[in-house]
C-alpha cells in the first residue's frame, strides 16, 4: 500500500471530491436532539489527510471544530486498555451488535456485556473503567490532555454546553447506565459515569486536530512524526480492527464494503478513517444518513479510496 | 505488507505452529449432526499457504479433502456477483449479523433480508440467485467447475453422502427457506434451492485446492499464477471486507481482533483467509469452538499472523 | 350468572345490535391472502346465541357457512387433549405469547416449545399429536366428524378449494413446522402435519353449528341438550381458560377487558364466545381489524355483555 | 356461582389444605434481593377467605403482615383509572407481556409503551399518573389511605426499610423509567416516580386486610359491607380481566388455566384472588417458584378452587 505519496496530488483530489459531493451537503439531515447541535451550519465541511512524514493534504474549513461525539470512544477504549489491558474483554465484548447503537435489547439478550466498546453501552463502560474511583473530572481531563498529547494542540477543551445538554436529554443512555450497574457491569454510579461520557462525547475537535491525533493507530502504535510509542503494535492493529467491524454504528459491514478502512464516526458529523501504513483522514459534513453517519463523509471517503487505493483489502 | 516472501521460512513457522497446536485438536467438538462429519478423524489437519508467485509453505495433510460446508459461500457470492452484480444487495445485506448463523429471529425482525451472504439465510438466496430457471443439477455443476478453474484441479467433486445427510437433517434450513419464500425472497421453490445449496456445502476440498483457489482475492481479482481475470479489482476487495465483518459466523469480529485478515470457516473444519499482495492461508482442524469455528485453525491464523505481520491492520 | 333468560329479548337486542353495528361492516378488512377468503362479502354477518336449554336467539345469516379457520383450534385442543391428556403440555405452552400469531422469534427463543396451543405453531403441534401415526384424511376426518357431532349436523365438511389455497399460500407456516421438526417437536413430517392443518382451518360452518357444537364449553363439560359428556368439567374450564387469556391473538387482552369471556376467533371473522352457565354465542363479520380479528364481530360482543351482564368478572 | 356459603366449611377445608402443602413451604425460595425481604421465615403462612356478606374463613398467621409488593399495582391502578380513565390506555397496554415481569426488550419493541400495567414498567407510568406534580409524600400517603379505606383499618403502613433497600437495588427499574422517560412516556423524574413506586411496593399488609381491601372486586365495584361504591361495575370488571390475563406475572396463563381466578401476586409472596360473586381469597407463602409466584400460595388456590368450584370458567 506505501507507494510514493504526493500531498499535493491528493489535496487535488480532495478539492475534486468537495466539488463534486457539494451538492448533498443539504441531504443528510443535521443532528437534532440537542440545540447545539441542531444549530450547526449543514454547509460546514472540511477534510484533512496526515500522512505518516508529518505532511498534509486539506480541504475546507479544517480548522473548525465540531462535537466529536462517539469519535471519542477510540481515544478512551485506547485509554481503558492502557489502563487495564485485556481485562477489559471481560466486560465488554468485541462483536458486531447487529442493532442500532443504542439498543437496550440486546444488552438484556447479553446479560449486561455490551458486545464492543464503540456502542454506546460499551463506551459507558470504558467511561466506567476510565473513571475507577477518581473525580470525574480528573477523569475527563485525562481524555482532553491524551488528545492534546496526540494532537500536539493544547487548545482542545470541551465545549460545556454540549455536555450540559447532553446530560439533560440522556435519558437512554441513564437507563443503558442503570441497567449495566443492575447487572454488575457498572462499579461507578451511573451518574458519576454519565457525566464522563457525556463530556467526552462533547469534546470539539477540527479535522486537522483529529487526522493528527489518530496517526499513531497508522503507524503500529507510534507516533510517526513525533516518534513516541502511543501503543504497542498490537494493540495498535486491533483497535483498527475494533474500527472496521464496529465503529460505524450499525454501517459498519456496508463501510468496510464501500470504503474498506477502518473508522469511526459521530453525530457530530466527523468520521476518522485509518489507512494503515500510509496516514489517517478526518473528514466532516454535518448531515447524516439513516445509519447517523455522515453522508457526505462517507460518500468523500469512498471516492477518495476509489481513487488512491487506499483500501486495506486490496493486493497492490 | 509486501517485503520478501520467504516460503521455507515459513514452512518452518507452520511447522512450528503445528507442534505448539498439537495438543489442542482433541479439545474442540467434531461437528455431530451428521454421521459424515462426526466421523472425521480430529487428529486431521493441514495448513497451507499459497503465494502469488505459485509458490507454496505447507506442513500437514495438505491433499487429503474435507467438507468445504460454509466455505462455499465465498465462491457462490463470486458467481451471484457476476450473474446480476449489485442487484444482488436488495435481497440480501452486508451487516454483521450479530446473531447466531441460523438464526430465524432477525430474519423476521428485518421482513425477509438476510443480514449478509455469509449466514445460512443470505447463502440461500445467493443460491437461489443461482439456480434461477436452471437445474439444480447444473447450478451445481456451475459451482463445482469454478472451483476446479480457480484450483486448477479437475478432481473436485460434491461428497453425495455429506448432501444428503444434509438434506435429511436441514429441517432448520429448510424453515429458512420457507421463511424467505413466505417475504418474498426466494423465486425458485424451497426444495430446489436447499437442493443446490446442501450440495454446495458437500464439496470436498482440500487445503492445498483451497488456497490456491482463493488466490484471486489477495491478487486484487486476478489470478496472479494464471494470470486471468476472475473479477474486478473493487469487488475482490469487497468479497474480501464481507469476509472480514461476516466470515467468522459470530466470531468474526473476535476474528478480525486476533487476526485481522478476511477469513471464511466452514463447519467441517477449514478456514481460509486472505492476506492481500501476500496470498492465502489454508487451514483444516475438525475441532470446532463455541462459535462453530475451527478451534486449532484459528489459533493457527493467529500465531501465524503475529511470526509474519500479515494483518492488514499493520502500518508496515 | 344464571338469572332468568329470555331468548325472545336476547333475540331483540341482537337486532338492535345488529343495526348499530351496520355501518361499520366496511370498515375492517376482509382477509386477502387467498382468493377464496378475499372473495367473501364484507356484509356478510350473523349471530347466533345458543342456551344450555336448546333454546336459540339469532339474527342475520345464521345458517350461512363461512371458513372456520383458528377457531377449529379449540376442537383439535379439545381432541388431542382427549387422546394423550397433559402430556400435550410438555410440548406446547399455556402463556399468551405478547407477540403476532405466526411469529417465528418467540419459537425461536423458547427452543421450539410454542407459547399456547392457539398461536399457529402451537395448533400444528396440535395437529401433529392428532396425526401420530395416521392417514392424513382420517385425521382430518376426526374433526370433522367430532364437529358434526357436537352440532349435531352431518352436513359440515372441509372447503377444499380453501384448503387447497392455504397450502399453497402456506410458506410461513411451512416455516413454523420445520422449525419445531428442527427442534424435535413434530413426530410427522410438516408436509404430512400441514396438510391436516390446513384442512382443519378450511373447515366451513355456520354460526348456528358454531355455537351449537361449542355449548358444552358452557355447562362443564356436557352437552346440556344432548346430555352426554364431552370433557370432564375440570378439562372444558381449563380450555376456556386458555379461550380467555390466548383466544384472540395477541389482543386477547383487550378482549377479556372489554368483553370479559373466553372466545376464539378465525381470519373467516368468526368468533365463538362461552358464557359459563348461560350458553354461547357465534358471531360472524369477515372484516378484520389490526389485530386480525372481526371488528364488527367484536363489537357485538362487546355491546351484548354491557347489556346481559355476561361477563365472567362479574359479581351478580 | 353463588350457592350457600358456610364459611365454617371453608375454614375446614383451608384447614386440610394448609396440612396437605405444609412440606412444600420451604420448596419455593424466599426473594432475596434485599435483606428486609431474604429474612422472612419461608414457614410463614397464612390464607383468609372474605365473604361478600362481611363473613370470613381464615387459617395461620392472618393478621401477621407481609410486604405485599406488586400486589399493590391493583389499587394504584384502580387510583390511576378513578384520576384519568381511559386515558391511561394511551400510556399502558393491556396484554399479556409473554416476558419477564422486568423485560426492558418489549418495551423498546414497542416503543415505550408497557404491555400493561401489572409489569414493572406499567406500574411505573401508573405511579407516574398519581404523582402528576404532587409532593411524593402525598401520592404515597394517597395509596395508604385508599388501602386503609378498604380494608377498613387505620394500622396499614409504609415499611420504611423495605423502601429504602428496594431503592438502593432498585438499578432495572431506574433503567425501565429512564427508559420510558426516553420515549416520552413520563412526565416527572424517574428519581420523584420510583420514590413513589418503592414506596408503594413496600406496604405492609395481612392477608386479612388483603382479602377485605379487594372485596370491592369480587362485588362490581361496591363494597357490599360498608355497602359504598369503589368504583363502577365495568371498572371492576374489567380490573379482573386485566388480573387475569396478567396478574401473575409470565405464569398468568398457566394460572388462569389451573385456578381460573383473577389474582395478582407478589415477591412477598402474597397473592390475592378475586371469586365473582362469592368474595376474596388472599394466600401468604414467602417461598416463591420460578415465575416469582408463591408456590404454595398458588397450590393452595388450586386445591381451593377444586373443592369448591369457584373458577370463573364453570358452568354451574
Amino acid at each position: 500500500m506505501a507507494a510514493a505519496i504526493d500531498p499535493a496530488a491528493i489535496k487535488v483530489i480532495l478539492g475534486e471530491i468537495a466539488e463534486e459531493t457539494l451538492a448533498l451537503r443539504r441531504v443528510g439531515k443535521v443532528a437534532s436532539y440537542i440545540p447545539e447541535l441542531a444549530g450547526v451550519d449543514p454547509e460546514g465541511f472540511a477534510v484533512s489527510v496526515a500522512f505518516l512524514d508529518g505532511r498534509t493534504a486539506e480541504v475546507g474549513a479544517v480548522g473548525e471544530t465540531f462535537s466529536i461525539q462517539s469519535i471519542s470512544k477510540v481515544f478512551n477504549l485506547t485509554l481503558a486498555l492502557g489502563k487495564i489491558g485485556d481485562v477489559l474483554w471481560r466486560r465488554v465484548g468485541r462483536e458486531p451488535s447487529g442493532n442500532a447503537f443504542n439498543s437496550i435489547v440486546q444488552l438484556e439478550q447479553e446479560q449486561g456485556i455490551p458486545r464492543n466498546p464503540f456502542i454506546n453501552a460499551g463506551a459507558i463502560v470504558v467511561s466506567d473503567v476510565l473513571l475507577a474511583g477518581h473525580e470525574p473530572k480528573e477523569t475527563i481531563a485525562e481524555t482532553v490532555t491524551f488528545l492534546r498529547f496526540l494532537a500536539g494542540d493544547e487548545s482542545i477543551v470541551v465545549d460545556k454546553a454540549v455536555a450540559q445538554s447532553e446530560k439533560a436529554t440522556g435519558n437512554r443512555n441513564f437507563a443503558l447506565a442503570y441497567f449495566l450497574k443492575a447487572h454488575g457491569n457498572l462499579v461507578e454510579t451511573p451518574d458519576r459515569v454519565l457525566g464522563v461520557y457525556f463530556h467526552q462525547c462533547a469534546i470539539a475537535m477540527s479535522c486537522r486536530q483529529l487526522a493528527r491525533a489518530c496517526l499513531f493507530l497508522a503507524a503500529d502504535g507510534r507516533d510517526p512524526v513525533g516518534g513516541r510509542r502511543i501503543v504497542s503494535a498490537q494493540r495498535a492493529r486491533r483497535i483498527n480492527a475494533l474500527m472496521m467491524t464496529s465503529g460505524m454504528y450499525d454501517a459498519s459491514g456496508d463501510f468496510a464494503y464501500r470504503i474498506g478502512l477502518p473508522a469511526k464516526s459521530g453525530v457530530g458529523g466527523g468520521i476518522v478513517a485509518v489507512v494503515p501504513g500510509v496516514g489517517t483522514v478526518a473528514v466532516w459534513s454535518p448531515g447524516l444518513d439513516a445509519t447517523g453517519n455522515s453522508l457526505v463523509g462517507s460518500l468523500v471517503l469512498e471516492k477518495l479510496v476509489q481513487r488512491t487505493g487506499w483500501t486495506v483489502f486490496g493486493g497492490r
